[in-house]
């Protein structure tokens, strides 16, 4: 288990590496497909691998409510429960518990908290998410966090990092397994002070990698990329960073140029489940009247298996009838982009040509507007919370 | 086009063939899953064809409304528009017109009725629905039919039998294309000497092949086969006999001793997505506590990409979590099932095992119990009609 540095960018901060676990090297700047229950939506594991993927996220909160972490352990891990070779990061469930659970009381101890499905009580403490992370079998792992929500004042993101730094401790020393990393994960919201604080804390104590945590919860992107670019300028050379929750397109470009080396969202399958597919040029929608009789694919350059088998026309007719073969198009789709967009990115940084990729990239990719980005993601985060 | 008898089981009535269309040659008996509306639900056509079926049913009613026939016919018919090569069957659509759609006013004319979708007001003709099927370029197309209401009494069933007759001899007549067989409907309820004027009266206008229609709409089993037996009796042994809308595995092993060559039905893929999975001693439910912590596949002996791949374990966690997936993997295993049983049923009437076959089937598959059955399927008829 390690991380290799290959190289950095000679006109930047992006860098190319290779995080070697039990389950194979993976090749970063990478991004994370997200399958919280054990499953990356509507694809089997062969098809995450076919579009290029060795590495996939789940949820060790979720995990924890169905199937149980002991289903999970009775098959000796997630790898063989899913039926997925690669390699795994398990989110410890921080940000879940405090963004989906019901009725959180906290305390340096731990946190109770009711299951959003049964509304049954569940308790964690730092050790206890270390341990179902080991039973899960993940290949990195990461500490039990308090994610504040991003309008917290000072003193309430305050404590939330202090608590986040006993609780990093208390889990690097409950950690015991050689096979699996622990990555730290730093906090402190969207003040600057805070993030230099909680980077020098967990950097002082030693992790194998650190993660950018809180961020990409609503705040503008001006902000997402002040704190992300400041927290970077304390983090070690040598040991991979990783920007949970990040995300689009543009995004992780941009956060490439800064220094990030990993990346999980549930963004692209979650939007081509609505029908979103990236081009290029942008996001395109396939309801769009102008596809009903598109004999042509959703984007003619695209080499993923939709693309080389359908028309954008039989893709809108899916999406037209509600069919579920429509959503697995569009996710195979849609992963496909960000894989091949990872590909580039790790080529323009071996070349030396980042600066001109990203530039010319930038050019042509129109993102979502800021405003309804904003308002997308509100309405996303109230629906995902109203179905608690 | 061409229906080759192979051979008829010497112990009996079952029998092998081969239906040579210009999508390949299809042998006999053969069950076509359904894809009304141009996709086997969840499935790539791709993985339909590799399950080992080459030949599906779509539905020119579903297509007619969505996307249009004008679209399809662009694309040079469904082949090129769904991305199979192999076989199609298009139904005509008045099964769905009798069933589906809302206020029919029928005439000798033809029938005018408005969208299950959107309540528009459509009219359709025997040519018509030639015409259509012609764009929509199927190897084998269906008349259009009245098919009443299985309670519907003798009169009733008399006056939609004999428009049935007046519009197969249309149909007959508007179709031009020698690449597409057009099959008759025999119509006449539950009544017996009604299907005897029905098969005698369209065995002698000559088709390349007959349907059964108007079973399997609640009937008790009991008609449902003395209905087939008779029926089948009048039926030239050179032409394709299709069973339309069956069906249950026990259902087709019957049916095929009877004398039936083909069968469509929802049912295996339908109750696919409830978390129902076929094994050779009866039916399954995955939701089933039981097959919480199983570690073997749903089937040992099951040769499916999922029982080759996935444990039931994780099959019953996707179903309880509500993943697509589930659907998927489910929907890969019923319908290899019924294609293994299509395959073991040739084999045995090749090898005259038919009998034994047969009997040894029956005997270890439990079928769901008739008055359940009955049960559910009026659930299920309420509960599309409530869609509409």
């Amino acid at each position: 288990m390690s991380f290799n540095l290959v190289k950095t960018y000679n006109g930047g901060k992006a860098r190319v590496g290779e995080l070697v676990t039990p389950h194979g090297t993976v090749p970063t700047p990478v991004f994370l497909p997200v399958g919280s229950q054990a499953t990356v939506k509507t694809l089997t594991p062969q098809e995450v691998s076919d579009i290029g993927y060795g590495m996939l996220l789940t949820n060790t909160y979720h995990l924890c409510l169905k199937p149980g972490i002991d289903v999970i352990e009775g098959f000796g891990g997630l790898h063989r429960f899913m039926g997925w070779d690669g390699a795994i990061l398990t989110d410890s469930g921080g940000y879940q518990i405090f963004s989906l659970a019901g009725l959180r009381q906290i305390s340096d101890e731990g946190v109770t908290f009711r299951s959003h499905i049964d509304g049954s009580k569940r308790f964690i403490t730092p050790e206890l998410a270390i341990d179902f992370q080991e039973a899960l079998g993940a290949d990195v792992i990461m500490v039990l966090d308090e994610c504040p929500p991003i309008d917290a004042d000072f003193n309430k993101v305050w404590r939330a990092m202090s608590r986040t730094h006993l609780w990093a401790e208390r889990c690097q020393k409950a950690h015991r397994h050689d096979n699996q990393m622990l990555f730290a994960i730093i906090q402190g919201g969207v003040f600057l002070e805070l993030r230099h604080q909680s980077a020098e804390y967990l950097t002082s104590l030693g992790f194998p990698g650190y993660a950018i945590g809180g961020l990409s919860l609503g705040e503008p992107k001006k902000v997402t990329w002040s704190v992300t670019e400041e927290t970077i300028t304390l983090l070690p050379e040598d040991k991979p960073r990783y920007l949970m929750g990040v995300g689009s397109p543009e995004d992780i470009v941009e956060a490439v140029a800064m220094g990030i080396d990993m990346f999980d969202s549930a963004l692209p399958t979650r939007v081509a489940r609505n029908g979103a597919l990236y081009t290029r040029t942008g996001r395109i929608n396939i309801d769009n009247g102008e596809y009903k009789k598109k004999e042509e694919p959703v984007d003619s350059d695209c080499g993923c298996y939709t693309c080389q088998n359908f028309s954008a026309a039989y893709l809108h007719h899916l999406f037209n009838c509600k069919e579920l073969l429509a959503l697995r198009l569009a996710t195979i789709h849609n992963l496909t982009f960000i894989s091949d967009l990872m590909g580039d990115i790790r080529k323009s940084v071996l070349n030396d040509t980042f600066g001109s990729f990203k530039e010319d990239f930038l050019k042509h990719y129109k993102p979502t507007d800021e405003e309804v980005r904003l308002e997308q993601k509100k309405k996303w985060l109230q629906a995902r919370n109203a179905d608690n």
